[in-house]
């Protein structure tokens, strides 16, 4: 195990040399450490993940934004911003992203496709043909298939959770069942390659843990250091959906 | 105060009838309460807030995007994104963002001026003569002027920090004080109406926070619900820069 010092000065180092996303970028890759001369990086840290996030028009911005700002810190790997074509996309609350790929050039074989959730936008791309073409075929070879918020309902839509476990943002946990899916209270519910997360915010959390399970905890911790990820939420409302807590506890 | 059931009605209704962000698009308002039948929500729920976020080739995405769909959670308010010309600005780990306005359109009054952060990328902004002139004009008269990260040294450069206290992310604060500001560590620094929160994650904390300064707390709970506001940082690596377990804690 790392030291705390030693996790700080990782981190540091990280920060001055490289700087995690600059890794991202697709032109870069692999050998980064080795140009940048960061001989003392665990070479095992280095990786080669495909990912792709869908966005779709009033997606929530920070369903997509959490879980690309952890899982970018996957150095090495290559994040691709997914959309049916490449005209910029308008989240639910006005953020305007654009697409770095399409459905038909996206890469085959993702190691990670991720949906992020919405509210009328994300029930208006569960019922579309093309969107859910996509996911089907992507998802069936996908290493993980993952979602954040209601992004779940997708890839229920998509036929991806039929027999597994899954959640979804809290208030619509109850509907996993209409797509055969396990419906399953958690910040992050894991099944197999299905990684589903709870509402908005829990994409964070889900992010870190997967960078924990593609590479080590060390390398998460240095990840979480850098983005100094140790939240001080200044109300205490709860999930309504989970812990020992919550108002429906006894309705189950 | 509402009972937590209270909470989850309110939230359920918010989410079905207005959605939060929806409420922000900028041709929609403060009577949308009342278009909606949303009689039973406290009149002083909906506000008029114009809110700024900077954005610069190679800020962090995650900064300004959980201050911001924290912030835009205020009904009735506008948020714009700023940058200097309307092209598309990437961000550091490569989501490209469409700006809504820039320097010259920006309204001149603002209520909420935030500054997300970076490295390399706010080191340059740091010296760019036409960012800090629109900093200093309309920090000089904003209700709030605000960053994320490394934001708050942007701010400092601008010199809208000078004789306030202040934080940035842990590894710049003790960058602070060659800005004239006060250095101090918190995951959100409140000095009059500077409120600067620590990295990257601690734009949420902040957001959250201003939410229930600007509304009220069983406001801010509706929305901590709304976006599930429960995390659960799957490592422990804590705060490097402050808590009880940072490891300078004896070298200041």
């Amino acid at each position: 195990m790392l030291s705390k010092r030693d996790l700080l000065q990782a981190s540091i180092a990280g920060l001055a040399a490289t700087g995690l996303p600059i890794v991202n970028a697709e032109e870069r890759g692999q050998d980064r450490a080795a140009a940048q001369g960061m001989s003392n990086v665990p070479p095992d840290w280095y990786g080669k993940e495909q990912m792709a996030f869908l966005i779709y028009p009033e997606f929530t911005a920070l369903d997509m934004v959490g879980a690309y700002q952890m899982l970018t810190g996957l150095m090495g790997s290559t994040a691709h911003l997914i959309a049916k074509t490449k005209d910029p996309i308008v989240s639910d609350n006005g953020l305007t992203f654009v697409p770095s790929k399409t459905f038909d050039d996206c890469p085959k074989d993702l190691d990670i496709l991720c949906v992020p959730g919405g509210a009328s936008g994300t029930l208006a791309v569960m019922q579309d043909d093309s969107t859910l073409r996509f996911l089907k075929d992507r998802g069936s070879r996908a290493r993980f298939v993952t979602s954040v918020c209601t992004g779940s309902l997708v890839l229920g839509a998509a036929g991806l959770l039929t027999g597994y476990k899954a959640t979804s943002h809290w208030a619509t946990v109850p509907l996993l069942p209409l797509f055969g899916a396990n419906a399953t209270k958690g910040r992050v519910v894991r099944d197999r390659n299905r990684v589903t997360a709870g509402g908005v915010t829990a994409g964070i959390d889900f992010g870190l843990s997967l960078v924990g399970q593609l590479r080590d905890r060390q390398y998460a911790e240095c990840l979480q250091l850098m983005v100094e990820y140790a939240p001080e939420p200044p109300f205490d409302a709860r999930n309504a959906g989970q812990g020992p807590t919550r108002s429906h506890k006894n309705d189950e």
